[in-house]
């Protein structure tokens, strides 16, 4: 009979609920992904989150006595003490205690922290910053989420929402963020900025053959910009190249700041380029930086793909359990 | 009879050495200063900060018993778990075992940081952070030092060179700065820079009246800056702004990054300036940043003044006393 002692990881998302069963090396055992529909209100979301943690455990074929805790990454901001969703513009919801929700339904213990913050932890506790105890973590997707590892533990802050990497100023008179602000990093290295950079190029007459792949499906897919780029269309690669730029002067302000073990870049936009990318952020980051937080640092690209916030959600769940048996 | 206990804490400068006996309230019950002469080696100076700590231990009139330990800011970079100058341009010293030769000498134990982080941890323990767990310094000097604070704890990161918040990157094409980048925020905010843009403003014609003086003493005196700024010297005016506006930028990145409950600023140019330059910084910074890394933060002027770096490394003999007492 299988003893293993295992915790159940959900990802919250506005988009689906992914759940896993992950034993305390990371390994997924069993998993569930469902639709969110967040619109149709909190109380049958959580319902549907107790369908998926059902699902995945009998999938995993053990008996409840062996999960011994939750972990779930949402989408913020949130109070962490009470584990509540203050508000998202993701779900579209406002004060939903989800961490005492889900407890009465599971009767077992759930912790909950940030979908950023859970990425980040699954990649430091599983994946590319596995064995450090200072990461970075920077995600380029649509937005630039992120996250810090200090000491072995997330940086949290006096209001809990310490990481906001995407928005250091990397020029006051910049272009304008999502934020409100001008210079974000997000504003120079997003994919919105990416797709932004493609339009403004391509109206100074530079070459693409993309445009019509953004103003149709309003985005440009990681597999045609992966494509674009790999075949050298000069709009894109002139977009992917200054996201990278930028991406690198904010790793070499991370450096000089955090000074870190590992800087872990993950994302659509990272996963869609590749090696290629985070070469060149490794190269401007390290040509910025202080010799002594330059030395045996490393700059890589995340592991875990889609798996990184189901599993940091796991590790929650973990150090929740390892910190309660002491 | 006396019998309170009390630690050493010296500020090992590049031309003092600043000594003082110290109570767990940061009282400073007793002091000396000397010539640090660092030219002469570091054996002469090891002698010198011995007397220093006899002198002031003299004039606490307290018995050798009750000085529980010891503790220094030291130029760095340091190796903070030997205790040991790596290299310092400042003293013109390398791989001096700085922890272990006082620790023989004083027969107490010795406990080693930079200068920077001392400074910090001055502020925090016994100054204008006093009472906080998330504390970002920030010194506005000749250069631009700094430290952080996170969970009430010194962040000092994987090779212990965390903190050098003056190098963060606010325009990559923006001036060059002593590190060799450019753009950094000492490049834009720090004593130098404002005398190299009172310098450009005057060639450009703005009137001002201390550009003799520049000239003269090869830096601007805190006196002169003050009354400069206070008379209304155009040019001074213009780069002491350009300084504050710069802090804002970098304040307001670290808000985002790290969510701290008090930003104290202090060095040379705040204190000569005094809240009309903090009241510039807490504007920019505050209209940067996220709504939720602004709640109930406070951004003011450092208070222990030249004491800062004698009273941080107290507490760090503190810390390191009450640690062993558990």
């Amino acid at each position: 009979m299988n003893e293993k002692q295992v915790v159940i990881g959900i990802d919250l998302g506005g988009t689906k609920i992914y759940t896993a069963v992950v034993d305390e090396q990371g390994k997924i055992l069993a998993s569930s992904r469902k639709r969110t529909k967040a619109e149709q209100g909190p109380s049958p979301v959580i319902d549907r989150i107790v369908e998926g943690v059902e699902e995945s455990v009998a999938a995993a074929g053990l008996p409840a006595e062996q999960i011994k805790g939750v972990g779930v990454g949402s989408p913020g901001p949130l109070d962490l003490k009470t584990g509540t969703i203050l508000q998202t513009p993701n779900l579209g919801w406002k004060n939903v205690p989800l961490r005492d929700l889900l407890q009465k339904k599971l009767q077992l213990p759930v912790t909950v922290d940030n979908d950023g913050n859970v990425g980040v932890l699954g990649e430091f506790a599983y994946g590319a910053g596995h064995g450090a105890q200072h990461m970075i973590g920077l995600f380029i997707g649509t937005g630039i989420g992120g996250g810090v590892i200090v000491d072995g533990k997330l940086l949290h802050g006096f209001n809990e929402n310490a990481g906001e990497l995407g928005h250091m100023i990397l020029d006051p008179d910049g272009p304008r963020c999502g934020c409100g602000n001008k210079g974000c990093l997000e504003a120079f290295a997003s994919r919105l900025s990416i797709e932004r950079e493609i339009k403004v190029a391509a109206l100074h007459g530079v070459e693409t053959f993309v445009l019509d792949d953004i103003k149709e499906n309003e985005r440009l897919r990681s597999k045609k910009l992966a494509e674009a780029y790999a075949a050298g269309d000069p709009a894109v690669k002139q977009a992917v190249n200054r996201s990278a730029e930028y991406v690198g002067y904010g790793t070499a302000s991370l450096l000089n700041i955090f000074n870190p073990e590992v800087v872990v870049l993950g994302g659509g936009v990272v996963e869609a380029i590749g090696e290629d990318y985070v070469e060149q952020v490794r190269k401007i980051a390290l040509q910025n930086v202080f010799k002594v937080a330059r030395r045996n640092v490393r700059i890589v690209a995340a592991l875990l793909k889609d798996d990184s916030a189901v599993l940091g959600a796991a590790r929650l769940a973990w150090d929740y359990y390892n910190k309660r048996k002491i």
